[in-house]
C-alpha cells in the first residue's frame, strides 16, 4: 500500500469512510481490552505457585547464617537471597542491600534521603534553591513522578539506538551541578526496548559530573527478561565500569523480582558501592528493623540460583513472545508502508513503543478508547506528561490473553490510521 | 532485709564481699544471655506456622475483590487485610492503609514526608529553621533514632501512672509553634507497661496545637500484648476521641502483626482521618506500587477475624507470662524493701522497667553484661541516650526461655546490688 501522504483528499476521505465502518463493526462488540500496564499475565504468575510450597516447617525457615528468618534483624538481607539478586544484577554480594517488595520504593527512598540528608556529606537538596534530573525520552513515567513528587526539574534528553545521547549528557553533567541524578533503564528500556550500547555504559563510567552528590539511577527493571532465547541484547555491567574508571560511587543500581515472581509479592534491591552502601545502612537502620526475610528465603530457596532464575525467565519468555509477536505482525502487516508511524521490534522488557505522526497520538489513544482498548496514556513517556510532539504511545502486551491481544492490536492500528487520515486531512 | 542505706559502711563491705563470691560464682559459668530487645522468642514464632499453610493454591490467591493478590495494584490494602487491622487498631476499616512488614517503616515515611511536603498543605519541615517533638520518658529508642536523624529537637515529658504529663504536652503544644508531633506507646508503654488513663486520652483529643500540623503519633505496639487474662488494662480509643472533639485529624495511629505473627514478616499499618489518609495516598502513590498483597491475604486467612486473633494472643500469653513472672518474683524477693530499686508490674507488652539508684543505671548494665548478661544499653529509653538520672533500666523478658531468664534475673538482682553498695560506700 502506498505511503498515507501520497494520497489525494479524495482518496484520504473514501479510506477514511471505509475504516470507519471497521471500526463500528468493533466497537459495538463492547470491548473492554488493557494493554496500559507492564504487569504481568495470570499465566505468568502461575509459573511461581512453588514459592508457596517451599517453606513449610520450622526448620526450612532458618537460612545460611542460622538466622531464624521469621524474627527480627538482619538489617540488608539474608546471605541467600543477597546472592541470588547479586548475580541477577551482576555485582559482588557484598555490594547489594536487599529491600521489601518494590525496586520503585528503594528509588523513592534513595531520592527522599538526599533530599533530607544530602548524599555522602552533600548539602540536602531540601536545602538548594535548584535541584534537577535528567530524563532520557521516551521513559518511565513512575520514575518522573518520583522527582516530579520532590520539585526536581526535570530536563529532557533524547534517546537515541545506543541510549541517551551521550553527547548532551556529558555536557550538561559536566556543566551544571544542579544537575543531581540521571534515570536510567539500561536494557530493553521502557518504552523502546533500547539496550544501552557498551561504549554509552562506558561513557556513563567516565562522567565527571558537576556535582559531587550526582548519581546515576540505574533501574536495571530488564535485566534478563527476554523474549527470544537466540536473539539477546548485551548490557555492559556499569558498577564495575565505574570502578575501572575511578569512580565507584557514581551509580546505584536498582532491582527486584516483581517481573519475574509475582509483582505484588518479590523482593527488591539496591546495588551500590561500599561507601555508598555505608551511608544507605546507616539510615535504613532508622527506618525498620529489617525487610522481609522469610519472602527472602522464599525467593532464595525456589529459585535456587541465577541458573534456576535464567530458566525460569524461559517459561516467561514463551508466554510473551507470541503476544509481542502478535502486535508487530500487526503492525507491519497493516502499518508497513504507510508512513504514519514508526515502532520498535525490541528483543526483550515489556513494551513496544510507537511513534505516530506528530500531534496525533493523544487523539489515537482517545479513539482506541472508543472501542474499548486502554492504552497507557499518551505523555505518559515524558516528564511531566508532556510530549513535545504528541507522538509517543507505549505499547504494553503482558497482561491480556493472545486472543485479546490480536483483536488490541487491530483496534490500535485502525485507530492509529483514522487519526492519521484526520491529521493529513487538516482536520486534527 | 534492711534498706541498703540503714546498713552502716562496714555492713555494706562484708555483704559486698559475700555478693562478690555469688556474682564470681556464674560469672565462671561462661553465660550468653540476652534481654536486651523486645524480641519474641521461638516458641511464640511456632505460634503462626499455620501462616505457611493457608495460601497454596492459585485460587486461594484471590482476595474478597476478585483481584489476584499476586500481581501489582491495590495500593492502600485489600479489604480482608483492612477489616481485621481496623478492628485490631479499633478504627474504622476506611480509615486505614496497610503498609509492609514494618510500623517503624510507617512512622519513619510519616515524618520523612513531613519534612519533604508539609503536612496537610503547611511548610515542609525542612524548610523551618527549627522543629521539635515531645518525647515522654523513659520511652522507645527506636522513635527517638527517628526524630534524632531528621535533625527533630526532642524534649522530655515525664510519664506519670497515667501516661505523660499532661499539664506539660498541653502548655507546650499550645505555646509553641515549633512542636510538630508527640510520640506515644499509649498501652502496656515501652518501657513501664503504663496505659494511658482514659483522662489522658481525652486531653489528647482536646489538645489546641499551636501548629497546625502537629500530629500525636499514636504507636499502639501492644494494643492486644496481654500478659493476664483476668487482668487487662483498657485504653480510650484516640482517633473517635479526637473526632468526637473536633479534632479528626489530629493523630496518626500505627500498629502492626509484628508480635503478633511473625516479627520479620507481619504486616503494617496507619489508622487516620479521611483527609490524612487522603494526604497519604497521594504521597503513597508516587513511592509504591503497592505492599505484599499476598502476605496480607495470608494474614487475613490465617487470623480469620479479629476474635481468631485475640485467642492467638492468649498462646502467646501463655508464654510470656511465666517469664515476666519469673522476672518480677526475682526482684521483689532479692531487691524487696533494699530500697535500690523500683520497678512496675505491667499487665502487658514486652517489658519490665527498673528504676536504679541515680547514677546506677549504667554501672548495672556493665555489671551484667561481666557475667554473659547484655541487657539494653542504659540510656536507651531516653532521647539521645541520655537519662539524666542514669537511673532506667529496660528488662526485655521475652527472647530467652523460661530457664535463662531465672538466670538472667539472678545476674540482674545481683548487679543491681553490687553497684548499689558502691554507690553507698561512694566508689562510684
Amino acid at each position: 500500500m502506498a505511503a498515507y501522504k501520497e494520497l489525494s483528499a479524495e482518496e484520504l476521505t473514501e479510506l477514511k469512510i471505509e475504516l470507519e465502518k471497521e471500526f463500528e463493526e468493533i466497537k459495538d462488540k463492547g470491548l473492554n481490552l488493557d494493554m496500559s500496564r507492564g504487569k504481568p499475565s495470570k499465566e505468568q504468575l502461575d509459573l511461581s505457585m512453588g514459592l508457596m510450597d517451599v517453606l513449610r516447617s520450622e526448620s526450612e525457615l532458618v537460612c545460611t547464617e542460622g538466622v531464624d528468618c521469621r524474627n527480627y534483624g538482619v538489617l540488608d538481607g539474608i546471605t541467600e537471597a543477597k546472592q541470588l539478586l547479586a548475580d541477577m544484577m551482576e555485582i559482588p554480594k557484598d555490594n547489594i542491600i536487599i529491600y521489601g517488595n518494590s525496586s520503585l520504593n528503594v528509588m523513592y527512598d534513595q531520592i527522599a534521603r538526599s533530599m533530607t540528608h544530602g548524599v555522602m556529606g552533600s548539602t540536602p537538596w531540601a536545602k538548594l534553591d535548584k535541584v534537577k534530573f535528567l530524563c532520557p525520552v521516551p521513559g518511565y513515567d513512575r520514575h518522573f513522578a518520583i522527582t516530579e513528587h520532590f520539585g526536581i526539574e526535570m530536563i529532557n534528553v533524547p534517546m537515541t539506538p545506543d541510549g541517551p545521547d551521550m553527547d548532551i549528557v556529558e555536557k550538561l553533567v559536566s556543566e551544571d551541578e544542579a544537575i543531581k541524578g540521571i534515570w536510567c533503564v539500561p536494557k530493553y528500556s521502557n518504552p523502546q526496548g533500547t539496550t544501552y550500547s557498551d561504549e554509552t555504559v562506558h561513557r556513563f563510567a567516565c562522567l565527571k559530573p558537576a556535582a559531587k552528590d550526582f548519581r546515576i539511577y540505574w533501574d536495571n527493571a530488564y535485566g534478563i527478561h527476554h523474549l527470544y532465547e537466540d536473539k539477546q541484547d548485551y548490557l555492559l555491567e556499569i558498577f564495575m565500569e565505574c570502578k575501572k574508571m575511578g569512580n565507584p560511587d557514581l551509580v546505584y543500581k536498582f532491582s527486584s523480582t516483581s517481573k519475574i515472581s509475582f509483582p505484588g509479592s518479590g523482593i527488591a534491591a539496591i546495588g551500590a558501592s561500599d561507601a555508598n552502601l555505608k551511608e544507605i545502612r546507616n539510615q535504613l537502620k532508622i527506618q525498620t528493623i529489617g525487610h522481609d526475610k522469610v519472602n527472602q528465603l522464599r525467593h532464595a530457596r525456589f529459585f535456587k540460583d541465577i541458573g534456576g532464575m535464567v530458566n525460569h525467565m524461559k517459561k516467561h519468555a514463551d508466554i510473551m513472545r507470541p503476544k509481542f509477536d502478535a502486535v508487530l505482525e500487526t503492525l507491519e502487516r497493516e502499518l508497513g508502508g504507510l508512513e504514519i508511524g514508526s515502532w520498535i521490534a525490541p528483543r526483550g522488557g515489556y513494551f513496544i513503543s510507537f511513534d505516530a505522526m506528530e500531534g496525533c497520538a493523544k487523539a489515537i489513544v482517545a479513539k482506541a478508547k472508543e472501542a474499548g482498548l486502554v492504552m497507557t496514556g499518551a505523555g505518559a513517556t515524558y516528564p511531566y506528561g508532556k510530549d513535545p510532539k504528541d507522538s509517543n504511545i507505549r505499547i504494553a502486551p503482558s497482561y491480556p490473553t493472545l486472543e485479546e491481544i490480536k483483536t488490541a492490536a487491530e483496534i490500535f492500528v485502525l485507530s492509529v490510521k483514522l487519526v492519521s487520515i484526520d491529521k493529513l486531512l487538516g482536520n486534527l
